[in-house]
């Protein structure tokens, strides 16, 4: 699990231990390179023969929403480096890897923005859909070598996962419209899981009560 | 289970049987609306409080490969009897139903004709296609009121189940680029037992080496 | 001009005439097939070899917008019949005849409804993505033999006519988001006489201040 | 007009001012951002009160298919700066001159790969995805305000302007399925002359034999 502060993680990586499972916390951030790098070196030195390389998830996000013309440059570069250069990067490294192995998954986040460019999101949208294009190419050209790329386009609000675990007694459907975490995680294991003749390049994934 | 004639779903009500589950066999041609209407009431008598109508699976089909000008209404007519009329009087009797119950799925088969109209398929990319916009329609307007209805897009040959009994020897990827039947039942039944806050409306699948 | 009615035709009819041009009004009403291949006939028997076959226009059109539990199938029947079954008949006509002159445009009306389904659509969305996916296989089919199929999405109200005639002196701008009809008939001919080395499929058209 | 090098934009530059037209040729590299504000500052000098700002086009353009594998971030970044950077530097100097005139056009160059992500095209179906999306967000967000943007995807070869200048003899559906570049330049035209009732966003070009 790769994330800026540690702080965030602990919880998950408790939560893993007690059960049974192994995690391992890497602190990086996806738009310094440099960061990432080392982050990737850190995280792949826990690949090896007996632990090859499953899958990579990549859904680190800014939702930037302004008209055009308040926004910079800078805003551009952000969206740019988290959405387009860190996943091109990490993937660098990673897919010699899964192509060598003969199998991996490469899961990654997209949103509404993904397939439709709305005012207001002109970082948001122009950066997510050259994510998903990203992806579409990829899925293509790495399918028949045994990888599988897949995106997910979640259509609807997360859950904080704080809520949910604060307030159990109150069943999902009275929570309103957003998303459970964790059914979000069972789709991405899901599509993980898939048998190879029967693969997902795209699934979108709401609430029942969206309006889409 | 519908279809035209018995001998063809023997196979599958006995595996059913052998592993302990109970199905029907209901004969009615979707093409035939007095028929379809025949095996739908037939259906429904199976359906009661202690056995609330689960789901509807929409997966009758006939591609249709021709220049246009080769073509007569009559297959335009048969298309849409098929793609079109069927489903929509299929589900103008058991939503009321599902909607009634709060819950239900209505899982619909599509193809890459659903999504994109080639040469030599205008009578089955169109009746596809209507398919496809019916489904996401109703998917939109029938969400809120708990039933989930999802479009399948199957980019793939479909492995006949013969081969696959015959030849279980055979490893799947050794098979050629054709899609295991069961894998896709798998991703039928996880769309159906999808938790409510993270719905799917379309997923396509292929095999891994499919070219798209 | 095919129309139920002379009377909504006169006044084009005149206004044609008095700026010398030549116009025939053929009644026909295109969900009665018997009707609709007597006008055929009729509007044929006007092409001939000093008069060939330049263009057909297909903008016939009935929004139907109510939830699906409220329509019945006869509903779903007369959309298909004005929106996939009319131009597979003009077109199993008039194509042949195109071919043979190896020329001739094909220009068909579409709305947002073309590309989405939306809740309370399902009629229309669903014919209307059909007729869209017809000509998108149409115009693959016959593009190489020199026949250019078009489809426009016209994606806001159309100023009535009458409004426009009676208020000439209200700019457009301040009629509101409609679009002007002759602004839209300018498209069409445009697209009709674009050069064969850059023809276009499909255009979208929507008043300046639409949202979309 | 704005190019890298002057002597490419001579011919064109000697052809307008024969026909009593006027231009300007502006050298700047739209990947380097000094070298793009340098020759932004210098072409909005031209820019007054008589001669106000009408239209922005933007085609500048490199097309990469490579493997993924055996690219460089490098490759990405240069993709990024020429299909999107740059387009974004060049609209925040222009558009708020546009929306202070209440008009002008923004018309961009796009390609097949614009909407479809295949293999070996991960650098550029990314960023003309991008570039899509971001016009799609600009478009929604300038229309209602008098400024039309719209996306032209062009899906074929364009022939070279020197063969079309030497072999003006060959008539153009003898030099093969290629696009006459004055007939694209005839669509960029008519989509900045049309009507504010009727804007278009998106419209599609390829040569009548083109596959698609």
């Amino acid at each position: 699990m790769v994330a800026r502060t540690a702080q965030f993680m602990d919880g998950i990586r408790k939560e893993i231990a007690s059960s049974g499972g192994r995690s391992a916390v890497i602190l990086a951030d996806c738009t310094d390179q440099a960061s990432l790098e080392k982050g990737l070196s850190e995280a792949l030195g826990h690949v090896s023969a007996e632990m090859p390389l499953q899958a990579v998830v990549y859904n680190a996000a800014a939702r930037i929403e302004s008209p055009f013309l308040k926004l910079t440059s800078k805003h551009l570069e952000t969206s740019y480096k988290l959405n387009q250069l860190a996943p091109w990067l990490i993937l660098q490294r990673t897919l010699p890897i899964m192509e060598k192995q003969g199998f991996g998954s490469v899961l990654v986040t997209g949103a509404t923005a993904s397939i439709r460019g709305n005012a207001n999101f002109t970082a948001f949208a122009s950066t997510k859909g050259a994510l998903r294009a990203f992806c579409q190419s990829l899925a293509k050209e790495m399918g028949p070598r045994g990888v599988h790329v897949a995106h997910f386009i979640i259509d609807g609000g997360v859950a904080n996962s704080r809520i949910r675990h604060v307030r159990k007694d109150i069943p999902w459907d009275k929570l309103g419209a957003s998303m459970d975490p964790e059914s979000i995680a069972d789709e991405y294991w899901h599509v993980h899981k898939q048998h190879f003749s029967s693969w997902t390049f795209e699934i979108d994934l709401r609430p029942f009560s969206e309006k889409f």
